[in-house]
């Protein structure tokens, strides 16, 4: 993996200074084209050997490029925003719209391969962890963000000799720490370390780039050379009206009519005075719940999805009422805003993962995209086939960073939606409930059924799994949730 | 100021639960007009005795209307995202769009209510700050948040009443607290420190509203019948077509030609050679200036305009050349987001403070409020006029945060300016710096000149003066812009 970086690339000043003179314009070029272009953001990972050049190799990029459109982030120890939410909360919070560029140092590799390094993590978890770095990095590139991955080597004889200079040079003696000669101690297993992840990592889409740190001339120019080609090649791509052909098998469906959603009993009966009173009990169940301490260190994450007057927002009310306003938000989704359509698709949703000792209520969510974007055509047939994927994945980040996540679908019958369409727009308090859009979506009553069994199948985990709720009466739907958000929570908490 | 408050007010059952259902009804319809005409926002303050039912009213108020919309906001104890930037930071974050509503909970008069009745804050002190929320409130106001600030009252009998009774009941004794009854103990002193800004910060615009907190029936209908209110208020000003009329007086012109701008000699000469020698020192002294140990708790916030072409993005790139990439960000500042056009106008700003240790520059900023704003006719002269005062307060409280401010107008002449748009038409690589607005702009020169001559008066303070830069040489621009950022960080690091 790094034996091209070794043999010793030189580049003397003259052939330096005339590289360097078509590079940045070259490179100014492609970034305003990008800009122009608006199609997609890049993200240029920084990692490597400490005294490889990385910060000085970056702030050279940055002072060639237009400042107002390429962004640096560096992370440094995680505070409790961070430590309190999925490990990737952090990078996500960093991503550039689209058009612009993005540098991360001390990303997702970071404390990973030190962890390795250390010990502090196993050969498994190691593994494992850098196939959800693939699982996470795929989904970028779907999601239009070019990924470059520069990796800075060093020989360990160059990075002796580095750090040795650095020293001599009373201008840059501060750079040089304690830190760093212990790490140039471990540099044999931390270059093995690196080599295993280098190689588990390097997929097609977004392989590793090695720039070789020793010659700061070759560094400089060979770094800013494959961003440059890097970007040119997908804005020709582009130009040249090259679309990714992207096509996904097609899902199975019954020999028999019979599916997960026609074979419920809907008509579950439950009078209004039964109602009243488990009402208040699970709300009082509820309330204590999200008191208890052992919810101090956990988070709730409450999807409610549903065909249109399913009763989505009385069954929110009925849980919302148990709650002190203070511990809960309820987001509402719409259509993105434009910060929100800029980016991948789940950076929305993302952006509202709660803190512990609070909750989040999604009305619709991020199921949207295997929902009315697979039936309206509002995304390729590729893209919501790995939503499901991707969904799992996100929500599997959410349970392991201690959050209880339940998600609701309200079933209700096709003459009992035509039913409370009618009184909707009868009952003047409700009129602005139905609109034109709720009798299209209505026409195609039998294409969002299809929809909603496969997305059951498909993203219903032991993890977080899906609950149907039987929602004709919707009385009988509100303590269903109610009592299923307890049940969820009483399990997680142990109680 | 709480006479009325305690006169006993009761409503019995019947009364509220008939009063209830019509309130109900009335704020849901309420909160959805608001929505639809999405011309303003809400924001309730909750503040008052402890024990007066401040949170459960808040809860009732929540559960009557749409969740989605409304949302509350409850402050810990600050981190250092809080503490490393100025006060009303982590309110301006919580700012809600047009057409929602926000709830705040201890807001900005909880801690220096608290301060005051510790003394640990002076009298003088004291005011001052309450005059500051006077003048923050009133901005508020005119950027469309209508602003209802609750209060809620306990004579001091009522609250141990109030105290004793919780701590009876099983189901709400973990509510009180050792600190509520310290709080208790200190009931008068509290009462009159409260009095006192109560009575300084009831504006015609804001008044505080004291809800009698010794029933709950009354308290919960009292409050709920007030949001709405407020909110019907505005509602019908709106849809009456009413617009406030909002004149102001004009501006003093000089009576004879002269002015700040045109008395500059603008064709100051640096060659080449000595441009380079120069840019290497300051660029040196710069980033030494960054890594002192005094930046740790500062940072720098750096302002750039000036007329179209008269190298903005030149002199920037010269500042950033001297800096860590991973201790800057530019700000471009364009047509506003979404979110961003949704709020107050300075909230796209305060979005950017930076933390201590790091340094933010705005291509463009906060300026054109009272510059393009101001002569192309998109705000109104009452807008722009109230600009002036508005801008200072929040430079003030950047600098009393620990940030360094540093504003430079770069002045070319009329002449200068021609000669660069035609050499950008000319340029290939510079073709997209000029457009169709750059022209229609220079049309204009003689009011930009004018606004700029009463921005620079308006705004140069002695903690965030102007600094003007005689820029029709670019080499001797970005010389003075350098040396004059690192003279003011000298000054401020006292180096």
């Amino acid at each position: 993996m790094f034996e091209s970086a070794e043999v010793g690339h030189r580049i003397d000043k003259d052939e330096y200074r005339q590289m360097r003179a078509q590079l940045r314009t070259a490179l100014l070029d492609a970034q305003f084209e990008l800009r122009e272009s608006g199609r997609f953001s890049v993200v240029i990972l920084i990692n490597g050997v400490d005294g490889a050049g990385k910060g000085e190799t970056v702030n050279l990029l940055t002072k060639w490029m237009d400042p107002r459109h390429i962004e640096a982030w560096a992370f440094d120890a995680p505070t409790a925003e961070d430590t309190e939410r999925p490990r990737m909360w952090r990078y996500w919070r960093t991503l550039p719209l689209r058009g612009k560029i993005g540098v991360l140092f001390g990303n997702w590799y970071e404390s990973l391969l030190l962890g390795r390094v250390d010990k502090h993590i196993g050969q498994a978890e190691f593994d494992q962890q850098l196939d959800d770095i693939n699982r996470f990095e795929a989904m970028l590139k779907h999601e239009n963000v070019v990924l470059i991955k520069l990796w800075f080597h060093l020989s360990k004889d160059a990075q002796k000799a580095r750090l040795k200079s650095l020293e001599k040079d009373p201008g840059t003696r501060w750079r040089v720490t304690a830190a760093d000669w212990r790490n140039f101690e471990r540099h044999d297993r931390f270059r093995s370390v690196a080599e295993h992840a280098l190689r588990r990592t390097s997929t097609g889409d977004a392989p590793w780039l090695v720039v070789d740190g020793s010659d700061p001339n070759y560094r400089d120019l060979f770094a800013a050379r494959t961003v440059h080609e890097v970007v040119r090649k997908r804005l020709a791509e582009d130009a040249g009206g090259w679309v990714e052909r992207r096509s996904a098998p097609p899902l199975p469906q019954a020999l028999d009519e019979r599916n997960v959603l026609n074979t419920l009993e809907l008509d579950q009966v439950l009078d209004k005075k039964a109602y009243e009173a488990q009402l208040e009990l699970l709300q009082g169940r509820l309330a204590l719940l999200l008191r208890d301490k052992a919810f101090a260190d956990r988070s709730l994450v409450l999807v409610m999805e549903g065909a249109d007057a399913a009763g989505k927002g009385g069954a929110i009310r009925r849980v919302t009422g148990a709650l002190d306003v203070r511990a809960y938000r309820v987001v509402p989704i719409a259509a993105p805003t434009d910060e929100e359509a800029g980016r991948p698709y789940l950076w929305r949703f993302w952006r509202h993962v709660p803190r512990h000792g609070k909750a989040v209520i999604f009305d619709r969510s991020w199921y949207g995209r295997v929902l009315v974007e697979r039936v309206e055509g509002f995304c390729s047939e590729a893209d919501w086939m790995r939503a499901y994927a991707e969904i799992n994945d996100f929500e599997d980040q959410l349970v392991n960073a201690g959050a209880v996540v339940v998600k609701f679908w309200l079933a209700i019958s096709e003459d009992e939606q035509l039913t409370r369409f009618k009184a909707r727009e009868t009952e003047s308090h409700k009129r602005f409930k139905i609109t034109e859009e709720d009798w299209r979506n209505r026409a195609r009553w039998a294409e969002y059924q299809h929809a909603v069994c496969d997305m059951l199948d498909r993203t219903s985990t032991e993890q977080a799994p899906w609950s149907v709720v039987e929602a004709n009466n919707k009385y009988f739907a509100r303590v269903k949730v109610l009592r299923t958000v307890c049940e969820r929570l009483e399990k997680a908490l142990e109680r």
